[in-house]
């Protein structure tokens, strides 16, 4: 793996996420690899349980860490041949290059306009570190995903499934802000790659990229797509096909104790933050089956896998009953 | 010790001011129990001399560190069944359980409002991180609570102390802005812990809270209360009573050349930052008897003596001429 | 070298620029005497670049760092007898001897007024951290001086250069804001002390401080004073005489390939950030003969050389054939 912008770069996500577990579960957590070599963090946007659980990874292995926050302080100039006599005062170009030296990784998290659709998912500050970076892109939420959340939800899945193919259910969320798509998209890509049983349900107007979704059933009526649900992931974002807009739909997508009761028992998963008695009721959330203090607690561990496998630069395989580095190279 | 909030943590006041002088003398300050381990720090409120006295003191340590400024970021919900529709976007209870997953200790700065005592005197933020975190909190300055101050300060005193029982005074000045109890608090706590005699001396009408100062002398000539002082330790407060505000007084409290003079050759102390020519003389600030920048020195080892008991869990004990650790657990 | 302010501290700095790049090719960057020792970052201005290679040095050579950035919230005193009544809530006296007491060496950065031309000059923030703090100081980009760049810059040429004696070009540029003289003054400071064959170009109005420049030539005229450059250093700056104007100057100070087509294949250098198509042109900054990545990957090991010269308190010198530190004691 030589980056992390999403699912698609690892070439065996089940086998990652067991690996993810198996690490997790180890007790020394450093490695010699990372002895000198250093994550660096930029956040073009705010972040908190990002920042730290990451933060805390690089710690975990023995990288050393920076970070910069440059939400209001740094105007990047995107355009190659812009007259930059106005308010820019740095191109991309010399930005990515000069701070991938300064690390060994460099770690990304850059919000969406949520007004310019196809900008938004070309992913403009991603692929510009790729292009002009000569280090690892580590991905901490960018306009249209949010890779890190999407493995930290696989492995909580990974630890509380009963059934070897669990009812996985996606149920939209009224919220009073217009939110990004990552979180949603990263879950849904990372289901379809490992192959869960997947529903999602949102209302009218709602439905994400289409390439996103592929041949995922998307379900306008909450009430059945919760039926016999093994895992309630609940998360609002704003529309796609009507770009950034909140549409004016019943608010009573709420997850509810008489929802969960249409459920196989299901468990309650949410990416936090979450506006309690707004996406979900205080019951639910404080109840037994709710997973979110677990899902955040697997961010750490979610970082430090990639992380790891970042430095090693190769992929961890099962072969033979035993897990084997292959194709790695630093 | 499990926590430390206040004096009231410690089992044995005096013994621990003798044993965090006696590790600021040590010269290896490491211990093989912090390694992989790490403190988290979240300022709910600006901090530079406790933020880096206790960066600093963890380094020495050998715990790994991570701090979070969420001064205008991160609105938190305290009611437990809001429903949280309007500006604020996380609720304590998820916010501190999450915190608490990604590090060993949780150190927590947040100020008083200044304008509703019973609530600040409840310590809301204190308590909800101490009710549903899982680790052990450090108060780096709470509402009513400064306790990391009030042991620097009691180890100034005891590296200066002729006296066996030396004469304190802690005297009141003026401020242009209305300031929190907490610095106040914790040196009257600390001085009744450990038996000092102790004066408080301020304008009537600025009494602090009856269980704070107990039997403590208030004399509110401050002539009278400064004579044969050894340690004169200014700070100014805003009114208890009146709570929160600033009192219309003759603004001679300010401690000067002559005021010193009637002390026993007394030491000058404040816990800093100070203005110069409103809470003491530039005179006084710079004459030898002035320990501020000793006090701030002492901020380092006073935070690295609690991290490591929080550490080591446990509580030394001079016994039979030796320190030894007891009921230590991990 | 006790302190490091600006080139002049160094005893040689020609052996320092050649020991900068030996440590730079160095593998293992660790040093023992680094242990245990901390680098504190105090900016009272924002930075990227400096922030990020500063940290990153301190990180390859072993020691522990802390940063805060004061840029609106510490506002400090600095008239020795002011009654301190208004806004300023805490003096550069306590300021300076207490932040050193948390840290081995304590960095600064602090932009000048642009305003008041004597007080700048007078480096009020540095001076003060010298007089009142008790460890070295360490310049990461004052009212006056960049000694970091200076020194990056100069790694740079000696890593570039052809000819025994490069002709070096500094060359005023426009910029719609009103910059600082550090990185000029500091460029030209170091190309005095290693003998550089320097010719500085600007329009008139612009010349740098006569006490900066000394016999180097100014050359009025840019087309002349480019011929046969090895190395053309692009820069704006506003006026030294009429302090911090921004003059009213035809802006074809441009570096652009016509220009650059002038000199002897030479290499075009800026400290960044630079303002494309306004400094030089997009095709100048991606030309072959662009240093500006390298220069800035050079901050890193001009910082390392320099933190560990500090720690070590010494200065190398080659003395036949070996490099041997003189004078050194911690």
């Amino acid at each position: 793996m030589k980056n992390y912008l999403s699912v698609t770069d690892l070439s065996d996500p089940k086998a990652f996420v067991a690996q993810a577990l198996r690490l997790k579960s180890q007790p020394n957590k450093k490695i010699a690899a990372a002895a000198g070599r250093c994550l660096g963090m930029v956040f073009f946007n705010p972040s908190l349980r990002t920042r730290l659980s990451s933060i805390r990874a690089a710690q975990l292995l023995g990288l050393d860490v920076f970070d910069q926050t440059v939400a209001s302080g740094w105007p990047l100039e995107f355009s190659p041949n812009a007259v930059m006599n106005q308010d820019k005062s740095e191109h991309i170009e010399e930005a990515a290059a000069v701070l991938s030296q300064y690390c060994d990784i460099l770690a990304i998290r850059a919000f969406p306009s949520l007004n310019a659709r196809d900008a938004d998912y070309s992913e403009p500050i991603m692929s510009s570190f790729l292009e002009h970076g000569s280090v690892p892109v580590l991905n901490l939420e960018s306009a249209t995903r949010h890779p890190l959340q999407g493995l930290a939800d696989m492995m909580t899945i990974a630890e509380h499934q009963k059934a070897t193919e669990p009812k996985v259910v996606l149920s939209w969320a009224p919220h009073p802000k217009a939110l990004p798509h990552s979180v949603s998209n990263s879950f849904v890509s990372w289901c379809r790659a490992l192959g869960h049983n997947l529903t999602i349900t949102n209302p009218p107007g709602y439905d994400l990229s289409p390439e996103i979704v592929g041949d995922i059933p998307i379900e306008h009526d909450q009430e059945k797509a919760l039926a016999d649900a093994d895992f309630v992931y609940t998360k609002n974002w704003s529309a796609y096909e009507d770009y950034g807009a909140i549409l004016d739909v019943e608010t009573d997508w709420q997850i509810t104790p008489d929802k969960m009761a249409r459920t196989n028992q299901g468990c309650f998963m949410h990416c936090l933050p979450v506006r309690r008695n707004v996406i979900v009721s205080s019951e639910v959330l404080r109840s037994d089956g709710s997973l979110v203090i677990e899902q955040a607690n697997n961010r750490t561990f979610a970082a430090y896998a990639v992380l790891r496998q970042l430095i090693e630069n190769g992929e961890w395989r099962m072969e033979n009953g035993e897990w084997r580095m292959v194709n790695g190279e630093w």
